[in-house]
């Protein structure tokens, strides 16, 4: 499983501050804290109360890039904001993301080649959120044509079936398991699959345990790649258990521990 | 998923002691405790210690439904230890279990029959344990096809793949999980599947962990049934959250208290 870290998000107090007041520390030590947790990669999203997110992400990045190289995943809806990010950094990237509308394809895939970055296609489009297995199947088909189109390799794109939260969409919650299969199917070379994973607990009680078994089941299901907090501990307990039990690392009594000093 | 409860076993010391010193007050003790955590049956198992199981068994039985009217799961390798189960039991049964050799078949499905039982068939062999997801398959169609031959409703058959230790049989765990998922499509209308979790983690040191991860990976695979400790109640959890996923209980904050109450 690649691991990417979730929290240096503007959205989170800690972080909005620290962009704010140009903390360079505070972010430093979120990422290094995230990668010493198992993070094999890193968001970096400016969050919504950004007024400057050009001039944010780039100095999110640069102040991250001098204590790690991991993988930065962009996370922005705005193209100019990606791009932004993806001049400044020297660590590889990862876009997060694309939707499957041709006019957002057009502009984000030709930015992902150009930069050699990998590019994370999420199943919505200006119509919305697909509602059924079948409408993400095909939002799906959509961005893997349009990549092959531009010669855009099929082993850098991560698909996201897009998780709802349960509280609101349960009657879904099987067919995005499904279609994290089902998308490994569309095309050989598969494309990869991913998750944010969070989202599966928006607005419920008992967040860490429902983040914790949806992975579990998505893991099941082949997951390749989740945006998840890597501090929790339990949900790392689980994942690294669940790839123990799909024979990905090899048994010993302490696996757990085995598995952290990797 | 059906639970049913593993405690009241000989090989647990408690109630070892219990059975050899007719101590029935402890057996429906460990009955009671179960139901309450949300078992749904109880497994009834002499123990390897038992020097008379002929005459435990049916003591066993008389104690249990005195206190509780579910179901019971009367668990020996001898079939005449579970018949005499079968004629103390006044509460419904479960014969587990059969192997697919067809001696054994040949005794215990129509004893099934007789006692209006439903079946745990285990795909097992004198050949002995299977080393793949094809055997495991082979062995369940065994099964399947005497059952129909014998006029045994396919509906009261649990096929259990036999769960082995991770430490033991890591490589075998995907084609496990793949075989119950399997298990559902050799008829119409299609066969129960059943694990008995606690083999998983059999001398490995986090036995729950890997307990509840299995089982939640075995739930998002279309498990019926299982055989485990409903007194742990982070493995409840995870099950009642890994059914809530699978949109199974309906989702409210207090949904592992609501499913409790039930």
């Amino acid at each position: 499983m690649f691991i990417i870290g979730e929290l240096i998000n503007g959205m989170y107090a800690n972080i909005g501050s620290a962009i704010k007041e140009r903390n360079k520390s505070e972010i430093q030590k979120c990422a290094l804290e995230q990668v010493a947790c198992g993070a094999d990669a890193l968001d970096v999203n400016c969050g919504p109360a950004s007024r400057q997110p050009l001039v944010d992400m780039p100095w999110l990045v640069e102040a991250i890039q001098e204590v790690t190289d991991k993988p930065l995943c962009l996370d922005s809806s705005k193209p100019k904001v990606i791009e932004e990010g993806l001049k400044a950094a020297r660590n590889k990237t990862i876009i997060n993301s694309t939707t499957a509308d041709p006019e957002k394809l057009e502009i984000i895939i030709p930015l992902a080649k150009q930069y050699h970055s990998k590019l994370i296609g999420i199943t919505i489009s200006a119509k919305g959120i697909p509602q059924n297995k079948d409408q993400r199947l095909e939002l799906a088909a959509t961005i893997v044509a349009t990549c092959s189109e531009k010669e855009f390799s099929i082993e850098d794109l991560y698909l996201d079936p897009i998780v709802l939260p349960v509280n609101v969409a349960q009657a879904q919650m099987n067919d995005i398991l499904e279609s994290i299969h089902e998308f490994r199917i569309i095309s050989d070379p598969a494309p990869k699959t991913i998750v944010g994973l969070s989202n599966v607990s928006q607005g419920a009680h008992v967040r860490s345990l429902i983040n914790r078994t949806f992975l579990t089941m998505a893991v099941a299901y082949g997951l390749d790649s989740a945006i998840l907090d890597p501090k929790d501990k339990e949900l790392m307990d689980a994942l690294i258990t669940a790839e123990l039990i799909l024979n990905k690392n090899i048994y010993c009594d302490s696996y757990l521990e085995a598995y952290r000093k990797k």
